[in-house]
């Protein structure tokens, strides 16, 4: 049986691209209109894993998508790194003096937004997913509004692309996490097998208001050779403004993770690791 | 003549009830569709100054508004914390069982999930404004679609709320800031009479990658007395996966903060401080 893999968007999107690059070309698609219902799939079993975006080079984080991995207690089990390119998409023989609207993810408009500023009267509507609207191109053969999409949308919609790599910034990433529901039978079989190709984990907790604290933690973080290569505040929900934080580490040595974690279950509060997995990034 | 002052949203919004209790009533209000044309109100001269959501106690920052304030150069000059009510609204004589859509802001469509999910035919649409749907409910008379929005939008466009308090968590706050564009005169106007008031700071700044920098630089905050109430990092446009760190900061002496200013700007690269401005929180 195929995994069953679930991703934010439709067939043709660019998480779509990140489940066939990680998982190949034998999975189950379960195509999901938003993140919640992403893992909704997750915890009702009708999905084994999920593809979640997380962090992008010009946006920044989807701190949202911090909070449901954690709440949900979901595991991070990988990650990927995309590169992203953006076409203008629209129906079979239509050209840009035809467009009215374009429509994309909210991210995509703002990663085109130079390209978009030469034409003013192009209206620009927010839609949930990239290649959501090259479907409904396809569908209802809408000719005044274009798509913001993968050029793999156009491939498999039939439609014209009348501009590509519209993006403003060239080097342009997104990361992507692999996440499922934490499994205790699987835990103990990992216990020993895996943890060698484990060089990153996930990390969340919260320090008090003390000053000076979260450099406390990351003095031990550092005495511990691990690397931080993100962290970000957010607020502990219904405490408002005192504040948990997300960070992600790399390390050489498990031993020293190992080590970093019993001094952090220590010195914070609610200490939680997310995900060990192993780094992607090149 | 009165204050320009820019939005994102509408008449009606909780940018709208800002702009209001920071300014008073005697303003003249430009809406604004999105927070790229709110900048662009300011750099043309059309609004004197801003009101921005940028951290909300449930979501996090607003991370792309750090950057907006960041690359425009403007100046954060003072801050306000909201508290946040969604309340469902539609047409006059209305009711639940009519409704076939609700249209809000995606980070408002979020904040009332809970309570969305007792309704699961109703089909969630992200809107620009949380009030922009209330406009367009009375504008064309729609019966099938309700607004999740502030109660002034009910009152401002003559609608029906038929929830209230519809949000899940009560305790929830936003945080705007009050940005303008930078001007010299001010600059040595400002210099020094109004510190006095002075207890907060953001600051933006980039850290070499060696094992340990961020520490330092937290290390000589802490010595300086700076609490810090945020940190997020965000990737350098152009050089992916090179992070910037956009941190705020309290203080109870002025002279600390200049001292810690020195020292950051010779420690770090890129030392930007992004506005000083007196601390709302209470």
């Amino acid at each position: 049986m195929s995994l069953k893999i679930a991703i934010q968007g439709v067939k043709g999107s660019n998480h779509h691209q990140v489940a066939l690059d990680y998982f190949g070309e034998d999975i189950d698609l379960v195509e999901c209109l938003s993140f919640d219902s992403l893992v909704d799939q997750l915890l009702n079993k009708t999905a084994d894993k999920a593809v979640m975006a997380i962090e992008n080079s010009i946006a920044g984080s989807i701190i949202p998508n911090y909070a449901l991995v954690f709440k949900n207690d979901l595991a991070i089990i990988g990650e990927y790194y995309l590169s992203i390119h953006h076409n203008l998409i629209v129906y079979k023989g239509q050209g840009l003096e035809n467009v009215e609207e374009v429509h994309s993810h909210p991210m995509a408009l703002l990663q085109c937004k130079e390209f978009l500023k030469s034409y003013p009267k192009i209206k620009l509507v927010e839609a949930v997913d990239t290649a959501e609207t090259a479907e409904r191109i396809q569908k209802y053969q809408l000719k005044r509004i274009a798509a913001i999409a993968p050029k793999a949308a156009a491939e498999l919609y039939g439609l014209d692309i009348i501009a590509s790599e519209i993006q403003t910034i060239s080097n342009n990433s997104t990361r992507f996490i692999i996440v499922k529901t934490k499994n205790p039978s699987d835990e103990s079989a990992d216990k020993e097998l895996s943890k060698t190709g484990i060089n990153k984990a996930s990390l969340r907790f919260i320090t008090d208001h003390k000053r000076g604290s979260l450099a406390t933690v990351l003095n031990v973080m550092s005495d511990c050779k691990l690397n931080l290569t993100k962290i970000q505040s957010l607020p502990v929900i219904e405490t408002p403004w005192k504040y948990a934080f997300f960070v992600d580490v790399t390390f050489t040595a498990y031993e020293d993770f190992s080590k970093a974690k019993s001094l952090l279950d220590i010195m914070t509060e609610e200490f939680k690791v997310l995900g060990e997995y192993k780094n992607a990034m090149l």
